[in-house]
């Protein structure tokens, strides 16, 4: 048993790296859901009180989340079945989608660094439909509800200097959307995960896992508006991968690694900003854009 | 002589097209210079008076042009003579860079079009400081003055759903930057101009030409802080390259174009949305972009 | 009636823009198929003869062409109807598909010119399977009948140094694939049809209309293999629309244009190399590649 | 002391790695330079004899490092001393360069993946002159002395089917070029070495190390003309980084690790295909590769 510092973006590993009697702490509800056919399954965390959001280091509301080791096979019936269940789940969680919503898209992330552009693909391909809607009204759909949906991709604070979190409440005072959807590559802490599991929360982002620095949260406290997140782990952190293999090691020789924990961390310094991803990045990012841009599309589409 | 409509955002081809009697309105003044050794040609239009503005159609304001017909040739030594001298007419332009300045450049256009690329290329490759200067303060740059620079991309209406204006403003009220820089690609009247010309600005950005519109003008009267303008003529509209075709026939043939004007714009209907550009416009655009943010790290750069 | 020499890539045009009497000539058949429910107009000329060549000024051999104005909609529907239509008819166009082919397909044009990115842009999402069936041979994909499909971007000469052709070449002896499918933004002569066709022929490429150059034609004569090549007309060339508009006013004014016909190209002498596309290019072509790349895909995958 | 494998493509950490007695071996000379002023250090590897390259693991041949701990900051100046020395050294290894040239620069790496885009960006900007040179003679340069240079990007073998090393034979076969210059993306052994070494070789590329496969060797022994290859390590195998960090810790703990060598790989299973970058690493490419592109550029350009 370690005291290495979890470092993950997802509900899921967090409940995954806790003691087995911690898991069953109160405040927090799990349900889990198999579909074998497709091999997809779906959990869903809710962290009900501030205890619960204690314990689990993330606060409360409700992770969703689907795993599906075949995510980013080259197979379109699968991808659709994927996005098919990601729009279902996009539509309990999305409030007001029963009337007619003003929704601003945010692709957080680098479109130059591929495993980070998920945010920014996500947005380029979606249909957007709130300059039409403002130009010529809901003639120009010829349906009886339509969303207003618009898309921000606001850049990385390297290239623009400026916050994500400024330049998304700047726009979002101006064009007053009734909901945020936010869309980000995340950190995971095992490669297994990698590419394969979408979360999706009503919580928002908290950079830092909600640790400490709450100036740069894109959350509804933050913008003023519901903010939902739909996020991909696509890197793991560089030390966490390290920490960990180190960790099942010292546990298969029967070492205890308490002893040398302070050694491995120094000796991990120049980890510091680096990040783990896989070969195949670029197709499967692209892959796992197009289902969440098709999810997204679906649940916010006009309706007939 | 023709009534066929100019649509040129170069105050240098507006002028040019008026007759030449009207050219020596009041209210405008106008001043050439000629570098021999470098082909370039600096014009530097004043429009005084409301008057000049109305004989122009254009608003009151400083319009600065350079044209260098080798502007795209690979010499790096002329680019820098040419990015050398934008970079002196910038510090003349920029009000208040004696002091310490908060410059917001916005490179407006479509990156994923080829020749609207200007404005994302020029902000993608800039000296970003202001998340440095608010983080560390001068200290990290080890300079007695340093202006703080932050970039924005804000995309096209067709991916955004918003109006640039509106992104631009949201971001400004919340980050309060002296002065806004926008980079854009303009519309020329003539090939000839094509990527050999940088337009500088004081008056902002004038969708349509200032022509009825101002809702979405990016300008001091909309953002509430000064608006410098950088444009580059990367595409001529189709139309007007075939009115300007057919004058010029007529014209020579002695015949009066003015009879079958109304067949021509009919004719012509299908050429709208239509843009003419050069073969070598992903070259051009990127050696044009370089000269700009060369010229822009420099005027901005931090000072000794 | 000008002689104002058509500038097109498009059989279709040829046959449009030949008199009346001349359409009926010998050697060249034509069969014309409407869709009405898809408003899909499907067009095929085969050229039988020597006199009938002379007479289109295209090579012997078989042109498909798919008219649908809707084309880029949005529709998702929509797209899988034309692209099915594109694979039955490149199945029926590639020679040896009943048996187990190795296919090599080349996407021409420049990847950082939108218009002419639609070649790059199709190789880049197409199902690869050469480097599998090399490694492991058909067991990799449990199937009685696998194609091996290996796709190449050779870029543009002002890039490579190299006529596409000699690359192309170079590769095919190499690797030797059966047949070779080459994917090309074409010219064509009215902007009613950019991004709304795709034309489809066995006879290759032939640069300048098949007009004197054959150095660097991508046919099979040229490869040693059968060449098939997938064409979208995506630009039209600036001095074709000015001569064009130029002629249709002449007629409507009673006048005979070609007295001042050589003033006409004499003052279009600037327009050399410069291109006509739309404002929404990046998107069209985005989804125009998307049609040709699940045709393919469908054409060449894998059979139980 | 630990047999954990090393996996780096550079000649200089390969020799950091061996014993202190073994580094003085046969037939490997070793010449080291630093330049104070710009802290660059220059490290020539020469292995001389069979025996040298057995107990290097790497072919007989020239290897000079350049390191310079600065090299991605954003400094003109430096980067010009660094692409100076660069080319200084290019025009000593680059054979038959007194003469006229025909050189093909090929730029390996998939231009999709951040780190792994250095090749193909620096064929993207390269100058090239062949097609100029075989239509218009040196009087399009007006020099007395030019050199062809011809640039290819092949595409890696997930998007192509084929090994880069078919694609590039095909190519030089059909173009005959005197050399052959790749610019390719390599494995370091340390995060310390990522994007601030450029290694310069008359041996080619080796993929694998030089281990076994030679299948794909882009080498003098493959093509039949001399390779030049210039190499920058842009990542570090995940696996090595954790061998590395296990074993770092494992001495400073007093242990021995080679008891648990076995769990060790069998427990790194997962990250088979995995890699560390950093975050900067889009900034990063591309600093470098303009090192690169100006550095070949001023060692390929025509004399006066």
């Amino acid at each position: 048993m370690s005291s290495f510092k979890v470092r993950t973006d997802l509900a899921l590993e967090v409940r995954e790296n806790m003691e087995e009697n911690a898991r069953e702490c109160r405040g927090v509800s799990v349900e889990e859901e198999y579909r074998e056919e497709s091999e997809l399954k779906i959990t869903k965390v809710v962290i009900e009180t501030m205890n619960g959001a204690k314990a689990m280091g993330k606060p409360v509301g409700t992770y969703v989340t689907l795993e599906a080791p075949a995510m980013i096979l080259p197979d379109e019936d699968y991808h659709e079945e994927i996005s098919g269940e990601l729009a279902r789940q996009l539509k309990q969680i999305i409030p007001g989608l029963e009337g007619e919503l003003s929704v601003m898209v945010v692709g957080l992330g680098n479109r130059d660094v591929t495993a980070d552009a998920l945010g920014p693909n996500v947005v380029d391909n979606l249909t957007i439909t709130r300059h039409m809607m403002k130009e010529y009204g809901k003639a120009a759909f010829d349906k009886k509800k339509v969303h207003m949906v618009s898309g921000l991709v606001p850049g990385v604070m390297a290239k623009t200097g400026m916050e994500s979190q400024e330049i998304i409440k700047g726009v979002v005072e101006k064009t007053k959307p009734d909901v945020v959807i936010v869309v980000d590559a995340l950190a995971a802490r095992s490669t297994r995960r990698l590419n394969r599991t979408i979360q999706l929360t009503n919580t928002g982002i908290h950079p830092g896992s909600g640790v400490g620095n709450h100036r740069n949260a894109i959350t509804e406290e933050a913008l003023g508006v519901p903010v939902i997140a739909i996020g991909v782990p696509t890197v793991v952190d560089a030390a966490t991968i390290v920490g960990d293999a180190f960790d099942k090691m010292m546990r298969q020789a029967g070492e205890e690694p308490l002893d040398i924990q302070d050694e491995l961390m120094a000796g991990l310094g120049e980890l510091y900003n680096m990040y783990v991803t896989g070969k195949d990045v670029d197709y499967e990012i692209k892959q796992i854009s197009h289902i969440i841009c098709d999810a997204l599309n679906s649940a916010l589409e006009a309706g007939a």
